[in-house]
């Protein structure tokens, strides 16, 4: 067996405290891999078996404005969970709390990848039966064509590396499946995709996404986000209007009442806490963010995800692609000669 | 009683044939619209009562660059609708076909208003519960800070005039709620509208979209057609997968059975054809483009919208509001004393 590997944990952030978080450490602990959690140890209390905590109170989670509060507060859980990273006491990074803090520690600590133009936070969208991975969600407001680029080699190969899926197909989010559809970033990011090295399957739509058309979908951040969000408010809405149609009639009350275990089901097979967040890619180390509405499966998982992260070396593989194809920064051209 | 409100209607590309919209067109001309169908006369047949067939059997609703056919081909039945709009033979433009041929036609014959940068495309959303008109949906690519506004003040003025929403809530789409977050032009838009005239309650995200934060939601075409589609692809894809559910025991089965006639009911309650189809803003005359899969209820609906749409003389009051709010193109400068 191989060492095993070290996770940093900010545990300052989470819905449910710092000790859920620890507890979810704790679960992690039990797969075989070593964990720091730095938080609160007054607020963590006993210390789990095969835990590390370091006790870090300050939290800068709600802050505003967290790339300000990250270079003003060198005690911060989440500053010191990434310095751990970047000085090699860790081997990757799970932020609990804010999206934002995680994403500026990182992005100061940690620093970004050789080559790299800016991280990209990518989701798992539990899509039943057809589970997409979604970037950019959020790290960046814009993303010019070959920012695009790089997200689309980063996503594919994180796919193929943490999450087990063999040649992932790549779309580009656009208003069209036409090559020629799409904002001038758009456009000329398929351009590049279309020589690239990767199963490049052009643009997608909404539609064609949710029929599973992509394993990995690139799109810029402020758009990502948004559309992550829009199909949060879909899913509550309709699965809401379904609950109220339930109890519209007494007849509907029993069918709704027999169905009951079906839906059960799908929600479970729709559980966000599954794949233990968002994951920050571009950087020298990976990050997972699990929401901070998660229970300590979700925070057990992050841990997961990020361990597995390290041992399949993904990281270097978003490197390899990204280099094999001429999408570095300052790459001067794509090679004459192209191989994976 | 007035003047009955002439609607020219393009019948080609609905999915059902032109004969279906006419059938639509012969439903309107019941509720005392006047109706011009432009379309094979051959394969309406019969004229419907009170319903003008002239005979335009050329189509180019599946052209893949719209703008130049609707240049060489001046006798394709939507450049012949749209002319008689531009001429005063009709007051208003129904498009069973193509939007991007519609929009061509309309932009090339009919023409943008008196100081308005760019249509948009406004599509009402049936959200149980919680319409909203959601611009621009696809007339656009990208959309300046200053297209956002105007799109804001004719989606406003729209609501009110025709879709019966006093004071519209108007909301900008952004990734986050805060007036800093999105990109440069949405929070430049965030900053005009702030000093406006509109009953604007900031930048809304999807999750509170979907729980009925605004009656507007104002974003650029290319993330509005983004949106679009995944709503789309998510409420197909959660209502396939409660189907599923409902088939995977007996005791499920049962349960779907007694739900289904509430389940119909919140389905005609998200009826897309109820509102007619999307709304074709910021021209001289009001566009209506129907789903080319609608059925006749859908095309007279349509028809409808579109003759309310000038009784209620909704152009005259978009640029009225863009004129008191000083948002029309080559405005000098917001008046210094502003009134509604």
């Amino acid at each position: 067996m191989s060492e095993p590997v070290t996770v940093a944990v900010d545990a300052n952030g989470a819905d449910l405290g710092p000790a859920e978080v620890a507890a979810g450490a704790a679960l992690a602990a039990q797969r075989g891999h070593r964990v720091l959690v730095f938080g609160p140890a007054a607020e963590i209390g006993d210390v789990p078996a095969g835990v590390e905590v370091i006790d870090a109170p300050v939290s800068i989670a709600k802050s505003p404005e967290p790339a300000r509060a990250v270079r003003s507060t060198p005690d911060a859980s989440i500053v010191q969970a990434a310095r751990a990273v970047a000085d090699g006491s860790a081997d990757a990074l799970v932020a609990a709390g804010s999206t934002g803090s995680a994403l500026a520690a990182g992005l100061f600590h940690i620093r970004r990848g050789r080559g790299i133009h800016r991280p990209a936070l990518a989701l798992p969208i539990p899509i039943p039966g057809a589970p997409v991975l979604l970037l950019d969600v959020g790290a960046n407001v814009e993303s010019r064509a070959d920012h695009l680029v790089q997200f689309a080699y980063m996503g594919s190969a994180f796919a193929a590396a943490v999450l087990g899926v063999d040649e992932p197909r790549v779309g580009l989010l656009s208003n069209g499946e036409e090559p020629s559809k799409g904002t001038p970033d758009v456009v000329a990011a398929h351009v590049e995709l279309d020589h690239g090295t990767l199963n490049f399957v052009g643009n997608v739509e909404g539609t064609s996404v949710m029929a599973g058309a992509a394993d990995v979908v690139v799109t810029d951040g402020f758009t990502g986000n948004v559309a992550l969000k829009l199909m949060e408010g879909v899913s509550a809405a309709l699965m809401k209007a379904v609950r109220d149609q339930a109890m519209s009639s007494n007849r509907a009350k029993v069918g709704g009442a027999l169905m009951r275990p079906a839906l059960v089901e799908l929600r479970d097979e729709i559980d966000p806490e599954g794949p233990g967040g968002a994951y920050l890619l571009g950087l020298r180390r990976i990050g997972v963010v699990p929401h901070g509405r998660f229970t300590r499966t979700g925070f057990a998982n992050a841990i997961d995800v990020a361990a597995k992260a390290v041992s399949e070396q993904a990281v270097e593989r978003m490197h390899e692609a990204l280099e094999a194809a001429g999408a570095l920064r300052g790459a001067s051209e794509r090679p004459a000669s192209v191989t994976g």
